[in-house]
């Protein structure tokens, strides 16, 4: 029973991961607010930055981020900002998720208005990024990125860099913001009955887009030395084209080459509901279905 | 990301499956109310009988259900009633089911006030059956409708027949009402590789809980002559007890004592989202799962 509602999430990610009061500051807008629900923030000191995970109607989390990115930009001092993980803003980057109800033009279409008020209410520069990039070379956050904060004063008076919205000098203590689209992620491991790492990564290998895989997997080998085991560990960047038992099977598959066997999986963090349910359909030979069968409950203990 | 508005599910049966306009006029309550959504309604003429499905906030429900049973007390006189299906009043039987952040105990609570409500309302005597009965003799609901209308004014002057709410006498034209509630049932069917349907009443024999079999299973074989098939049919009546998964394994072991194909499986109407889930996690080897872990999406086409 589909509610007609529209759903996105919204994943924030803030240069500051020290300061809690900072941060209690910068996620306000996120509270106790019609529409917008804060799942989650986890602040990483190393890093020096905070994840924040929300989820609501589109129109109210999309003000709620402009708001915020306002707080942050007054509360945040790149010049002075150290940390870990690469950056180049006091917002650094505005994944949109489309969660229900929506599709995933429509989430590019609010990470353009997002962009586009945050520009307006703040004068930050920002690059529209993946799905909503303007651009192929745009479309990885990582190349966007490349420079950091010290670097983008140069790279944007680079024609080829010049943002999608604002003026080609960044905002003098928040820098620059990336604000974009993708599909929910799933992170899922499969273990592996041996400490030998290297069958895992030779699977990885197998599976992940950039050596030959599915379109859609990132995958390494990893070792867990409490378990004695080891995973094959992943995102899904796409589910609805890569489906979860399609990976699954082939990691079984290619494991008795080794002679290993697949001890059983797991979901990190969330996982949308169609990706498993995809999975039961497989498994049970369901014909004649549609997610429109599906009635969202939830009893089970 | 579990909302923590209740939800629950009704779904009502009116002894009028025939004058379109007077259908009209008993679901009316459902239409456009805050907090209820009109989910379907199937008219049977034989039956001379409507199945009604409503789904919302339990409050708003159960006064939709209260307004809507007023109603059909007035437009249905069961003295001259008469249809296929067993009855034994106006507004015929009302479970409701537990869909999100509802317990069973929530459910049993509800219907025992919309019983409450109805008889202050109407006068119609009420009994409480399934999970909300009083006595285990009436959580059949069979045993509770034996006698029809017409047997109704003789068994309520039966001492183990008094109702649970109201007086021992029926309301002269609508009869007697049941409310009750249940788990969702999910109704499925396996598809077997064989013509001769004496293969799927053995092995609905030995899946159904009449005969041996799981506890919250009914089955039977079925015939399915345009497509020279036969099918194990059947109603799992508590997919948290029962798993859809564990049928359908058990169907593929039995099928092979008579070298027969499973060839897949198909959900009739509604499924609950966890009875697939919960496959999907057996089948996945899924461990550290949790149904909080699940974002409702609806992305797939």
């Amino acid at each position: 029973m589909a509610d007609i509602k529209k759903i996105v999430e919204c994943v924030v990610n803030y240069s500051e991961g020290r300061d809690l009061n900072k941060i209690e500051k910068i996620i306000e807008p996120y509270r106790a607010k019609e529409g917008v629900k804060l799942l989650n923030y986890e602040a990483d000191k190393d890093y020096n930055r905070v994840v924040v995970t929300v989820m609501g109607e589109p129109e109210a989390v999309k003000n709620a981020v402009v708001q915020s990115v306002g707080i942050a930009a007054e509360l945040i001092d790149m010049t002075t900002h150290e940390g870990q993980h690469s950056r180049m803003g006091a917002t650094d980057v505005v994944p949109f998720i489309p969660i229900k109800n929506m599709s995933m033009t429509e989430a590019v279409e609010l990470a353009k208005e997002t962009a586009k008020a945050i520009n307006e209410a703040h004068d930050i520069p920002v690059f529209l990024y993946e799905k909503a990039a303007s651009k192929p070379e745009r479309e990885n956050l990582a190349t966007v990125r490349k420079g950091q904060f010290e670097g983008m004063p140069e790279k944007l008076k680079d024609p080829e860099w010049k943002p999608d919205f604002g003026k080609c000098e960044i905002h003098p203590t928040a820098g620059v913001t990336a604000v974009g689209a993708r599909m929910p992620l799933v992170a899922y491991n499969i273990d592996l009955d041996t400490p030998n790492v290297e069958i895992a990564n030779k699977i990885a290998k197998v599976i992940r887009h950039s050596s030959g895989g599915f379109r859609y997997i990132k995958a390494g080998g990893v070792e867990i030395k409490e378990r004695g085991i080891t995973q094959v560990t992943m995102n899904i960047t796409d589910y609805t084209k890569t489906s979860v038992y399609r990976v699954f099977e082939t990691v079984k598959m290619e494991a008795k080459r080794y002679g290993v066997n697949v001890l059983g999986s797991e979901v990190v963090g969330l996982v949308p509901m169609e990706a498993l349910i995809d999975s039961a359909q497989y498994y049970l030979g369901l014909y004649g279905f549609s997610m429109d069968k599906v009635i969202e409950t939830s009893l089970m203990e």
